[in-house]
């Protein structure tokens, strides 16, 4: 099927990913979009805007609101949320994993576990023993895993994909590319897939 | 009926502002919600943070994406659009007469033609021709209604609503209030009307 597939763009230290993160596989099935996850890093992105932290710590009201309205969002879905006591949270070791293996058939309920360990059980993700802790799906041991997704190859892989998003005009998590289209937010993930799937009719009529 | 109601805060020179302007009557009307119209100005709100313009134009990345955004969110509910040629507009007078007739029966006329006029007809909303000109829905006079909107007593009307804007919270445009509840977003408007729905019905029951 010459299907426009949807790219998935998240960082794991970012709010609004998490949601995202728990609905985009089964949404994307649902609606019989191919999709493919694409774990960056927005600490790159946002200095290159001239921001050291998140915009939601440097601008307060925004901040405030974003925490309220993610608890809303997460309520309405029944998905369950704590605010994290450090925010943001480095997720460059979970990260790295992500981007060494994206696509294992493990990966979906590894990045899912990330984010449950950061938004629902307020664990620290830099911490080896926790995104061990997030590789029950994974075969073999974590370690091995680790270990392979911190080799000079691997870290240059995530600085790619970093990069990669930059090029992409991404300037925020979630987002979402189809072809030349970017879409940002959660909020955008529907548009995104609809957009995947007319071109999708669309090439095959 | 003990219904919470919205409040509307736009901003004349937002562009998303245009596309909630244009479909709030209507959806809030089908969903028995009541809402008021607040007009409030972006410019002491973003200086508050630091800004001494839109945040579309100080982040370039932001700024491409918002435009794309809106074209296709405007394509998607077959709303004209065309990119105002200075960004942002002045809405400054427009403001101060929709503050001041707030409750004026023709006011979502006015509303709706001064967001025509920057976002499909790309005219200057800060002249007082063009602000005229959106007033063909009113009664007597359009050069009356711009003075009544320019008294000492109007604009003081105007600050002391951009300054209510600020104490609940609001950082951009659109935005909804329900109470204590804040929305921000063009795409949050549905969930903002949920809100107050879900409310009133509990309030009834």
């Amino acid at each position: 099927m010459p299907e426009l597939a949807v790219e998935f763009w998240f960082e794991f230290g970012s709010t609004y990913s998490y949601p995202t993160a728990m609905r985009i596989e089964a949404l994307a099935a649902e609606r019989s979009v191919s999709f493919s996850w694409r774990p960056f890093l927005l600490g790159p992105i946002f200095r290159a805007q001239g921001w050291d932290d998140s915009p939601f710590n440097l601008y307060p009201a925004k901040g405030r609101y974003m925490w309220r309205d993610l608890e809303r969002i997460c309520a309405d879905r029944g998905l369950p949320f704590s605010r994290p006591s450090v925010f943001p949270r480095n997720g460059l070791l979970a990260a790295r994993v992500a981007c060494r293996f994206a696509r294992a058939t493990w990966l979906p309920t590894f990045v899912r576990a990330v984010f449950r360990a950061n938004f629902e059980q307020d664990l620290d993700i830099s911490e080896p023993g926790v995104v061990s802790g997030c590789l029950a799906a994974a075969p073999g041991e974590p370690a091995a895993i680790l270990k392979s997704a911190q080799t000079p190859e691997a870290k240059a892989g995530l600085r790619a994909q970093t990069e990669a998003a930059a090029q992409r005009g991404i300037f925020g998590a979630p987002s979402f590319t189809v072809g030349q289209e970017l879409f940002w937010g959660d909020d955008r993930l529907e548009a995104a897939l609809m957009w995947a799937s007319e071109r999708a009719v669309r090439a095959n009529s």
